[in-house]
Formats: structure tokens, sequence, C-alpha cells
């Protein structure tokens, strides 16, 4: 057995059967040992950024990593900017990148770089294999890394000789991280500081699924604390019968505000409050100077089982959770497609069980409240702010949540950071809905002008945000890759574009003209 | 004058007077200084490779540095790659990246990332500025390090504090460096060598412009030594009554046998000849054992100069340079385009001053044939091996030379990695003619399969490398990015697709069917 060979089975042995690639010479090796391999489902990407993507929505939707099969350094680098998506969202991916042969790297071929460097600033786990008998040992430490209670992007790097030699050897799966039961101290200390006046209980990662949600309902029915989420979410439950809790606002100015009323916040999973961006005449830091934090639990910790031992103690185990979203769903209104219509149409349509990846950006920010009581579904926000996240992050979704409708919703600019996403959800015939929505601007840039301070931006500071000049057609681009598009501009027409992209089986593309 | 502004008056004053950019809030300020600098081109890039790409392809054109201006970590990561292509190439870039203000930075926001870390694999200077008032000296000496006899990627990170904050001061432009001047004995030891039988001058940057190629030209005649040049090259002059020089080939197999012969090798810029990828069972380095190699010069030191001086060390003054391409064009044959057809069909059709960059792959493999008496041109190669790299550093060499026709051969499979070129050549009128190699593969990994040793691929391994499921339609992707475009399956259909695009001033794709 080789050690390519001996990757791919300790993969399949650990539980790893999804490989999102494109891999290169120095890679053949294991794409030979794929066909040994039933069991792994390897998908092409067209860019190593669709691929990083995909593992990291992967995660998401099923708890478990997904490899990745990268090409040297620069097909690390293609893929770096979601690999720091996954990062920030927690999600764990056993990013696999492929080196010269480890006699050739000396040579300084035109492909050689410094993988490792690359690798760092987004794997909190990196190693490069020695020798095919290392290499079934070090993929089990890769995959043990990026699962369990806290897990990281953990890149391995693979040699050519490595993984053609003969010595390959197998190894098992390695025991998992256990989450870390949050002490007692900290549940008492949470349940005194909610309380109090002015309290609020900030929720974070483990602390999103629907159990979680109702304990926190609980919790505030107890306290009358506020409750509230980070403004990103890597995997939210929402809809009908499950407590709705709203964001963080991404405006600084509304933020503060929002946040002003709390001088006590419990931190259960979230991280403290700040904006996303600084600038010259506004806070870093969203609350009030002087607010008190108290953290219930953070990464690797069971937020879960702290919530419930927080409803325990406060004996709010009997309470009916405060917040809980009664199932409503809005009329689809006439009229063009705005924000507000777009989310109306959302509310109206959401299937049960839906995966919304949500990419919105400014379009979709007050998407909220449309849809708090449609039938139960999952919303998953960028954590990390890096452009060109949903289509990739969808097919990873997808993948991971057979049976279950995807619905990315992109704007045009992020989505023309990786538009290649939509040939591999034709390849892989992936049942994503994709709604572009076409404002033909970097609309979140035209603001951020004025909120740094630039009051008349002039015709060249302009063109730097604009996509107009020429028009991008989505419905062309969409069928270049193999992709069933329309174009809408209503909301009637967008609902009904809608309702055909759920009824197909296959990528349907939706481009909306706001 | 804020520090934004002391930039791009820094900028401006040492030449550098275009800016590939996709900018974010961090960079807001940079964009509204644009406002005021007409002589600042700012040029819109949908995905940062695209940028980075294009300031490769400049400075490959124009000899001096263009900037580019990146959005934080991610932004930088997305182009990556194709900086460690210009870092192969020796082109030179100011490469600017934005990152948030120096407070922000320990708040951990989700773009928060460590970006001097990302820098360092492909910038060989990297510096953070620290305030408003050192901007203006960091541009300068960012642009001096991109500049001069051995210019690098100079990564300049400006926190936003440093480009809002009052106090920026202009800067005067740093003195550059001169080539280093051959010594004496370097250039008799050459002399000595290339005397000897079984000699070879191996012709690498700044061994490539038609004066220098004549001086390697009159060498040949006088000592009867072999000359070639690396397999990839950053800029070739090419056509008749320019010394037509063979590469060096691809194949490891190939490329030991056309060097077998020769054991005494002069490196004229050139680096020794390795293989671009390790196998199993072939060689890293392709020169015999026992091979001596002199080095004439390598990066920083006046080529050229050493050349003249060999010339005349051996008397060679009134040699007529062997290799002269005579003028002749092939006839435009009839029948399916194929990678020799192709070539006949460039050869017929090349303008004269043409800057033909070469994604190619495997279909290009062949084209210098048909094409070496065509009008003088220059020839642009990938010296990094990241694919993507075309269509980009088409875009930087159409703004560098004004005027000339830029003919980009683009095999399928890289044009995927960076497709949103087309959109800025459409948008800044770019004279592009693009011709995308269809053949639905990366098939240089099927000859790899082979070369590692797998000897009957199977379907799951096959896939891998094929994009024919569903087929990517370059028509209707250009057609989406505002690029006119049309197909080709014959190659009288493709000399005619050919003249209509050089024949019109904007953007013209050619899909070759092959």
């Amino acid at each position: 057995m080789n050690g390519a060979e001996s990757l791919v089975r300790t993969l399949l042995a650990a539980g790893v059967d999804h490989c999102f690639t494109n891999p290169g010479t120095s890679e053949m090796h294991f794409v030979a040992a794929l066909d040994g391999a039933a069991e792994m489902r390897s998908v092409l990407a067209l860019q190593e950024g669709v691929a990083t993507g995909a593992a990291d929505g992967y995660w998401r939707m099923a708890g478990r990593p997904a490899s990745t099969l990268l090409h040297l350094g620069p097909g690390l680098a293609n893929g770096l900017s979601n690999l720091h998506n996954a990062k920030k969202a927690g999600s764990g991916v056993v990013n696999i990148v492929g080196e010269h042969a480890t006699a050739h790297i000396a040579l300084d071929a035109p492909l050689t770089a410094d993988i490792e460097g690359i690798a760092r600033p987004v794997s909190d786990w990196v190693r490069t294999t020695r020798a095919a008998a290392d290499v079934g040992a070090d993929a089990a430490a890769a995959v043990r890394a990026a699962s369990g209670a806290a897990p990281v992007v953990a890149t391995l790097i693979l040699p050519g000789d490595a993984a053609w030699s003969e010595g390959g050897v197998v190894a098992a799966p390695e025991a998992l991280e256990a989450p870390r039961a949050v002490p007692e101290a900290a549940v008492t200390a949470a349940a005194e500081a909610l309380r109090k006046p002015g309290a609020l209980l900030l929720l974070g990662p483990g602390a999103l699924d629907e159990a979680a949600l109702a304990d926190a309902g609980r919790i505030s029915a107890a306290t009358g604390c506020g409750l509230m989420t980070e403004w990103s979410n890597a995997r939210l439950a929402r809809g009908a019968g499950i407590v709705a809790v709203a964001r963080v606002p991404y405006p600084v100015d509304q933020a503060v505000e929002v946040l002003r009323p709390y001088r006590r916040i419990v931190l259960a999973g979230a991280k403290r409050p700040v904006a996303f961006f600084a600038y010259p005449d506004k806070p870093g830091v969203l609350t009030q100077p002087g607010t008190v934090f108290d953290e219930l639990g953070s990464a690797g910790d069971d937020i879960a089982g702290a919530l419930r031992a927080l409803v325990e103690a406060l004996g709010a185990g009997g309470a009916i959770p405060k917040g809980i979203a009664a199932a409503a769903r809005p009329a689809i209104p006439e009229g063009a497609a705005t924000p507000e219509s777009i989310a109306a149409v959302l509310g109206a349509t959401l299937p049960e069980g839906a995966v919304v990846v949500d990419e919105g950006v400014t379009t979709g920010r007050g998407f909220f409240g449309a849809t708090a009581g449609a039938p139960p579904h999952h919303w998953l926000n960028n954590r990390g702010g890096s452009i060109g996240y949903g289509m990739p992050v969808a097919i990873g979704a997808a993948m991971a949540a057979p049976g279950r409708k995807v619905i990315a919703l992109v704007g045009d600019g992020s989505a023309m950071y990786t538009p290649q996403a939509l040939w591999t959800m034709a390849r892989e015939g992936l049942d994503v809905t994709v709604l572009i929505f076409a404002n033909r601007n970097y609309a979140i840039l035209r603001g951020e002008l004025t909120n740094v301070g630039v009051a008349n931006p002039g015709p060249r500071a302009l063109s730097m945000l604009s996509l107009d000049h020429p028009a991008l057609e989505w419905t062309h681009l969409a069928r270049g890759m193999g992709v069933e598009a329309e174009r809408v501009e209503t909301a009637p027409e967008l609902a009904a574009a809608v309702k055909a992209g759920l009824a197909s089986e296959g990528p349907y593309l939706v481009e909306v003209m706001i």
C-alpha cells in the first residue's frame, strides 16, 4: 500500500468521506487511490476557493469534517480566504495540500513555495508528512484536530514521495475531544448576572440549535433578560416553534443603540461585540464603557449543557420559552423586488428544512423579520467576512444535507468572487436555488465611503464601487456553466422563480434585479 | 494631507500611475484620494487574482511597477497565487494591502488576519506602516524595492488610521538599484567554456530582448555553442529578423534528451534546468551528471552587458548572429483546429508588435516553430506555474503597451481560474484577443497520471480531470461579462475569428474547440 492509499483509507475509517478538490501533478497518486475507494465522494472544483468553502459548508451541516485536496502552495493560496471564513466560523476542515517530493523542493522549481507559511495564518494545526509510513497517523491526527468540540482547519501537507512510496499504514481513528463541562461557579455567576436589570444573554456557537434556543427562551422568561445572537452565526435554527432571537446589527450606530440598555452581558459561546470595521469617529467596541461581561463558556465548552444547567439553577425548567415564533407567512407583495419585498417572498416560500446560506450583504440585512414564522430551517452566515463564501458553502451544505432544499442568497459583487461554484453544483446535480441580488454595485461600500468621512465622493472614487459597466449578465454566466437561470424584476416574478427553483432537483439561478 | 493622499502622490511622483484594485472599507480613504489624482489610472478587478496578475503583466511590458490595492488579509490571499507567479517571473509589484486601524486589530474582528504572514511567502519586501507621517516614505521604499535591476513583490500594509489621519508627507522617489556589472573574470571564464565542444549558452531574464539575443547569436556563430532559453520566459523577443532560440522542453524525457549533448553550460541569467515536477522514476535535474556550470550572471546583474562583453572577448562583434529567423508565414491550413493548425494560424496572423500571453498549457507547447517568422513580437510565459495567469497578465500588458495587439492563449481549465478578467477587459476597452483552447479537460494531468505510474486510471480518477460535464460554454461566459465572443471548430474559422478580434478595438474571445 502506498502513502496515498493509506491516506484515503485512514480518512474513510475516521468517517471523512467527502473530498473537495482541484488536484495537480503532485496529487495524482491520491487521485489514483480514489479509484479503489468508492466510498469517498470526490468533488471537483474549478477554483480552490470553491473547494474550501464547500468544506466549510459541509462541516456546518454534517458536524464532521470533509477533506480538501489542493495543489501545492498556489492551490492552497487560492483556497485561503474561504479557509479564513471556515476558521472564523469554527468549522473543522481536513485541508490536504500536495507538496513536491522531498528531494525536489531544494531544486526551487516554478511551483515551489513555502506551503506551511501560506497555511499557518488560517490553520491552527499544520503538519508536513515525512514519509509514506507516517501518512496514515498524520491523517488521523488531522481528522482529530478538525473534529470534536473545538475543531480547527487542520492542514496536512503531503510530499509526492510520501504519497507514491510503498509502506503506507492505515491508522485507526483517534478519540475526539469531548466538550468541556462548564464549571458550576460560572453557571451560578451567570444566573446571578441575568437576574439583574439591564442584563443580556448573548448567544454564540453552541447555543444556536433549537433546544439551546428554547433553554435561552426559558432563561429569558425566568429572568427578564434580553436575548441576542452575534451578527453572524455559523448555523442558526429558526422558524415557527423556535425561539426567535435578533442579531446584533451590523451598522455600528445601530449596534450601539441596540446594546445601550445592557450593562451586564453573559456570553454563551459569543465574543464581546465589536465593530466589523474601524471608522475614524465611531467606537470599535459596541457596548457601553463599564459593561460587565460574564463568560458562560467559549469554544470547546459545552455551551448547550451550560444553558441547561442555567435553566435548572433558575428553576425555569417548566417555563414557557420567551420569544417562540408563531407560524406565519407573509403575503407575496406586488411591485418591484426590493430588500423588503424579497424578505416577504422568502418568508412566503421557504420550505420546511430549508438551509439558507446568506451572503446577501446589504440586501439581506433585513430578512430575519419576515422569515421568522416560516417552517423550521437553518440560516448560515459568513463569520469571516471574506466575500465569495455563499455559493461554495451552499455546495457543501447540500452534500451534507441531502433531501433538504438549499437556498443561497448572494450579492452580485460577492458571487463574482467564486462563480465557478455554479459548475460544481451542476456537475453534482445539487439541489441549490441561488438568488443573485443584482444591484450592480458594491453597495456596502457606498455607505462605507460616508462612514469613513467622505462626504462627496467624485466619479473616480464611485467608479471603483460600480459593477454596471459592463453589466454582469448572470443568466448568461449560469448557462455558461450548465445551470438553468432566469431574471426577475418584481416580487411576484421572484416568488414564481423561487418556487420553480425549489421544485427543480438540480441547481437553479435567479438573477434578482434591484 | 492625510496618509492616503500622501500615498497616492508619492506613488505618482515615483512614476507609479496604474493601480489594480478591489478595495473594501479599510481602503476607502485611498479610494477617496483617487478623486484628487486624475493621473492615477485605477482599474477595478472583480477578484484580486485579476489585479495581481495585471500588475505582473504591466511590469513585464512597462519595465516599471504598477500598484495594487487589496482588502485586508483575505483580499491579499485571493491575489496570492498570481503574486507567486510575479515573484517567479521577477516582476516588480507595489502590493498595497489595507489593514484595520491599529486599535481595531486587537479586537479580533471577523476580517482580522495575519496579513504579514500571508504576504511573506510571495513578497521579498514586507512592511506595515505605523502612522500617517510614515506612509509617504514607506511607499517610496516599496517602489524602490519593486523597481530597478532586481525588482521584487513589495507588500506595503496600510492600517486604516495611517490612511485617514492627517500628517501625510509626500516622499521623493528613491534612487533605483542599477544592474551590477558582471566581473571580467566571469566573462573570460564563460568565453573559455563556450569555446569547448558540447557547450550551451542558456539564456534567462536579462538576455531575452532583441539586442541580447543578437549578441547570443554572435557568440554562437563564433564558438559553435548551442543556444537555448528556459522553458518559461517572462518576456521573449521573437519574430522575423530576431535570433530564434528553442526552449528547454517541458516534458522531462524530452528535456533530458535535448540537454544530453551539453556538458558545459553557461547560465546567462538562467537557472540550472530542473523538472517542473518530481516523478517516481524520472530525474529532477535535467542535465547529465558531471555537467559543469558557469554563471555569467543572475538576478540584478547586467546580463545584456555581459553578453556584449562576451562578444567582444570572443572578437565576434562583426559576426552575423546565428539563428536569425527569416520572415515567413505559414499558410492557413484546412480542417479541424488542432495544436498544429492553431500554431499555423497564429504564425499566419500575428501582427507586428503583438504581445502574446501564453497559458496554452498542453495545446500551446508547439507554437514556437510556426510563429518564429512572423513579424517581431513579444511572448510572455508563466514562470510560476500557478494557473489563472493568462487573462490577468494580458490586462496589465495591454495597459502598459497601448497601441499594440495583445493575444492571450489560454487553456479552458486555466481560464476558469480567473474568468473575472474578461469583465475588466470590457470595462477598460482593452485590445485583447483571447483564445480559449476548449479541450474540456485538464489535459496536462491525463499525461501526468501516466508519468507518475498510473497505467490504467479508472473512471473516478479520470472524472477528476474532466471538464465536460457540464460543458463550459465560453461564449455565454464572455457575454455574461460584456465581451464579444464566438466559437470556432476549424482552422479557417479560427483564422477569421482571430482577424476579427485583432480588427476590433475592445476585447474579443474565441472559443477554440479542440
